[in-house]
């Protein structure tokens, strides 16, 4: 049987998924740590995400896409800080040492790491339940990380292309969802498995974004956060909000945008703009394979009032009964 | 029900537990990624170590003690680099959110984050299997961290203190050693749950040392990765080994030798000194609270032979059958 020696020589350590020492990588896989030189001028940027099977994903989802999954939200909260992807640090937990399993996961882990520039650097690996725990770690320039405590009263809300299509996926792979083409179900598979971390879309808007944040939890949630610790209230125009295609075909428009709203996985982009700055914002964005879309406004925190507001097309206020996930209430 | 937002803000996001903002933390808790500011001349070394209820430790364990064991044994890591700590994240999973036994996992993080001056710096929380996933980071001069393939024939090699008593805690465990006193019963189970990374005498010997590496998976396991790594050989003096006394106590001499070499779990360094250093490593060693004993020496790698050879007092091979720890083969 495998040794998890055997493995990691095996199925990680190879060409295209481990980081090549250089400059930078003094160290990588196979000593007690990895060694990273930071460059004069550079910022470390780390996250850390574990992702559980059947609370993150389906236990027999393909290893390929719990692979791609697990990395891509990681680097999406590089993305959300506006920092460059370096390397990444993986804890593997498995039931049991399965060669066709793990190489699947390995070549999945390896076309996200060349995807996003991202390599691996170290990690353990153990037998237990599945999890995987993943820490990336990137470099952004000294005081140019986007943070989620700078928005202000009057600061545009932006965020990058539409909303629902992974919580959607989560109702299809539950069975919710009747009447989806191969194609559409595709498709929000690929929402699901492989959301695109906006890493050149945030390094690119760095410099014109008070505080941003991505969508993982929802979008109200992750905006919640924002406003706290902006010590800022925002309000939301429900018509603005933009839906993936398939959520307003499968849900409809108005249960489409609650659903928006409220379902996280998407790992879009949320941030707030100062007025003065979103000339060059929209300018700079031109260059963007990603829409922005604004859909409302940072605002002053009133007492006795939720922080985030959503209004219709009238201008009424509509309360958003599920605001978001959080792991010890059970899914709405 | 707490959230994961409130078990993060009532029980982690604590003085004393937490890293503070200064010029090295330029962001902790509560964003999407942490941020360093890393000292010039330095570079970052950082590991993983993730553990497991029923693997790592007992799932009965107290909270306490599996949040020490936890952070020591990621940290016995930066030890074997001759790093020294700085932050930490975490990624727990929890099967429930248990307040007494999050207040209780939380305090004994804090109290092994202040013994060894690493404070926690982020992380994530999940629902799931009881998991700990740490990410140790600390800083080490440019140049000066301690490798595993720096060794040398006719290196000597040392190990710090004695061996093999967290091995006998996990019999213990089991409930194959008799006649235990309760005081004895304490100082296995401290053992294992609160081993001491050797982060002192590792920045303190780390001028004088060629190759070195922390003893987890076993004494004979571990030296074989210095060996692998420094394409060396390796010659243990069985009688040199240095046991701890309850080892000897309950296994008698001859077995006790056998354990402390394919126990794993002391977290004690062993390293490799080249003989011209030899006399100053000893002078740096007087003023640490560890002892350090030469149990043998690195030798030239021959063909079909083991790296590691073990000798009995009167220079005989002996062999030994377990020689270490695998995730994926049973536990002798």
């Amino acid at each position: 049987m495998l040794s998890e020696f055997d493995i990691i020589r095996t199925c990680f350590d190879q060409p295209g998924l481990t980081a090549e020492k250089n400059d930078v990588v003094r160290q990588g896989i196979g000593d007690d740590c990895a060694l990273l030189s930071i460059p004069q001028g550079q910022d470390l940027a780390f996250s850390m995400d574990t992702l559980v099977e059947n609370i993150h994903f389906p236990a027999s989802a393909p290893a390929e896409l719990i692979a791609s999954r697990s990395l891509a939200v990681n680097l999406s909260d590089l993305a959300a800080t506006g920092a460059a992807p370096l390397v990444f640090t993986l804890g593997l937990t498995i039931p049991e040492a399965d060669e066709n399993w793990l190489s699947a996961f390995a070549s999945g882990l390896r076309s996200a790491a060349s995807d996003f520039n991202c390599y691996l650097i170290g990690g353990d690996m153990s037998r237990g339940p599945l999890t995987v725990s993943i820490q990336v770690q990137g470099l952004v320039a000294r005081g140019k990380a986007i943070l989620r405590n700078g928005a202000n009263p009057g600061d545009k809300i932006y965020v990058t292309e539409t909303l629902g299509a992974a919580g959607l996926a989560l109702q299809m792979f539950k069975g919710k969802i009747a009447g989806l083409a191969e194609e559409e179900k595709e498709a929000l598979q690929t929402a699901f498995y492989q959301p695109v971390p906006r890493i050149k879309a945030a390094i690119a808007l760095s410099d014109y974004v008070s505080a941003g944040i991505d969508i993982s939890d929802g979008l109200l949630a992750d905006l919640g956060h924002i406003c706290t610790q902006s010590q800022c209230a925002a309000i939301i125009n429900l018509a603005d909000v933009p839906l993936a295609p398939l959520v307003e075909k499968f849900l409809g428009r108005q249960q489409g945008r609650i659903h928006a709203l409220s379902a996280g996985d998407d790992y879009e982009l949320i941030f707030s703009v100062p007025q003065d700055k979103e000339e060059a914002l929209l300018r700079a964005a031109q260059s963007l394979p990603e829409r922005l879309i604004c859909i409302g406004e940072m605002t002053r925190l009133k007492d006795n009032e939720n922080a985030v507001v959503c209004l219709d097309e009238t201008g009424n206020k509509v309360k958003i009964e599920n605001s978001g996930y959080t792991h010890f209430k059970e899914r709405g």
